[in-house]
């Protein structure tokens, strides 16, 4: 194995929100331990503790950064006895809680390589708080790794299959049907399914894309046009896009889906040709 | 003509909000383009699909900047038949649709230079999703400007009264006289009027200024002092004061003038001496 | 005396909100000034005018940042008589108006070692708004600071005493109880109190710490276990811990102390063993 090349940035994701400091004291440790990187802020919005929602935005955004370090903190059991994990992926790194976190962005930037328990405490801001590992284990860590420090030695090597992971979203794929829910709802309201445009076109087994697909929601059943873009139909109009993930979304032209069609993340979509 | 000077920076506004990983995908082409540049994020909190909101910020921000290319995204229209240009100005570059949201910028940088249509798709990301031109169009087409490809490789050029642009807002000067609108409302309740200090000058008609000017409102009739800001006047009084961009505005000292006058982007204003 | 080390980094904190171009205003004259510095946002979140909450987030997290220039910008009296001061602290310069803002933090950095009142206009962008002085005043001022201009330079000298300095929060220490009131309210909903885990121990006056404390509320009592961490009682369950900045802390595992415990900042709290 050669030299891996080094990484070209940080990124930072976590639900620590923008009206306290919490971010700042991370960027502190970022700056310290690897002054010349640039960091990339994902989002500090996650909604507290909610773990799917930070797996599923690293997943979808981990993959557009060159070869990154990824310091993800949405960490409800801090302090406690639940691991802290470095996943290594398709030449990038994911450092956080092994809560579920992390393992849906690894997948999507090819797979789990390797993972190592964060264990070396020499590389930890001490003292330890009991409720700010962001700052005191996830940040100098995953800046050490961006500066150069090895994998191996932030800590022992774990097996991927000793990852913690999150339940699988509903998706199943039958000719003529695909059965998903709604995965992520983004800020325009766009419905993100857990569903892929792949999906679809295993559910269609050859026959060319149709123009409208029944799309059943809870308590309500829809015929919407399949289109590549909002403005494909008239304003307000809902329709079934596939989004910039490759994922189906059910959208609204100028509108916000989810308020229109009464949808929260979680909820059964069942499509059909 | 001798070789333009490099651009000190890159900038970025849009309505993609803070909670998805739209920014940060963005940021990422920037990175891979420009690495050796600083992105000052203006704001991606522009209401969705609100071009007025996102060209008004952006000509108040954008002259403050040195020699930045700006990337702008308020694009209802995305991907559809709506074109995206790169409009020179006062040796600035705007990256964007041609939807109005850059043409008020580009006259408070001095002026359209140049316009480019961009249709050289060897600069884009690939494959160009349908619902993200952002990342794949405009943050790496502006971060390759950035960094020293020439306008004209963007694509054919333009005429400048090609350009998409907005409805003017009311504004019109009387000697004794100014009547205007609301242009916008700032994070503190600030009324930021059409009406610029110049304007008020104008309607005075070389008088002195005055120390109060009547204020004509829909619904209600206020005598306000002229004032240089806030804690000029008594704590909850309102004022009209010139605002940091040389715009005339509606103030309350520590209030929310919006709230206090019931005022939205949009309604009349008329000043009179 | 040496020559003083350089400084790392700029902070940067102010009540401007995310969603006007302020902050990027600022930070285009960060970049004039320092290009080679990087800017770490602690938040632009402060509640318009709250000089308070401004002082306490900035004590809790300048501390983290190696020798940093903070240009901290709470600033309701902008434009009028009010001073603005760089004020030296622990290797540390705080830039921003008199108000009570920087002693905090410059108390948490280790005590104000000098103080300059910002009368050289010649560092200043011109014209001055009266309304912007963050963009005007702060900010260039703070980058050259940063740049290795010396504090000297931006004017004449003032006593540590005659800093503007907000009200102290209530705090007393008495063998077995310790009376302070609610300092913050952070994203998460933990109530911060005036108490450190310091004053805890001193109130213990050498007894073993207890597993549980009285906290007496306004209209309300609680036994509540004294615990390292949320995930240390059952989900919903209220706590007391040491947060982060060392400071005792209401909290509710994976819930929202101040809303379940219906409190808020200055609220009076007191513990006793």
């Amino acid at each position: 194995m050669t030299a891996p090349e080094g990484h070209s940035c940080l990124s930072f994701l976590t639900d620590y929100g923008n009206t306290d400091g919490f971010v700042a004291a991370c960027h502190a440790q970022m700056l310290r331990y690897a002054p010349a990187l640039r960091v990339i802020d994902i989002t500090h919005q996650i909604p507290p503790g909610d773990i799917r929602r930070g797996a599923t935005v690293l997943a979808d955004t981990a993959p557009e950064l060159p070869r990154a370090v990824h310091v993800c903190v949405v960490d409800p059991g801090v302090g406690t006895r639940r691991r802290s994990v470095a996943v290594a992926a398709g030449g990038h790194v994911l450092v956080g809680p092994d809560n579920g976190l992390l393992v849906w962005a690894a997948e999507a930037l090819g797979g789990v390589a390797a993972v190592h328990e964060l264990t070396n405490e020499t590389l930890w801001r001490h003292p330890v708080s009991t409720t700010f590992h962001g700052r005191d284990v996830y940040a100098p860590v995953g800046a050490q790794i961006a500066a150069g420090t090895p994998l191996a030695d932030v800590g022992r090597a774990l097996a991927p299959t000793d990852l913690v992971r999150l339940p699988r979203p509903r998706r199943e794929v039958r000719p003529g049907a695909a059965y998903g829910e709604v995965h992520a709802v983004d800020r325009f309201g766009n419905c993100q399914l857990s569903l892929s445009a792949q999906d679809l076109r295993a559910a269609l087994a050859g026959s060319p894309q149709p123009e409208h697909l029944a799309v059943g929601l809870p308590g309500s059943a829809h015929t919407l046009p399949l289109a590549p873009t909002f403005g494909a139909v008239e304003p307000g109009a809902p329709l079934v896009l596939t989004d910039s993930a490759g994922r189906l979304s059910l959208a609204v032209n100028g509108g916000d889906a989810a308020r229109t069609l009464d949808l929260s993340v979680g909820d059964p979509v069942d499509l059909t040709v």
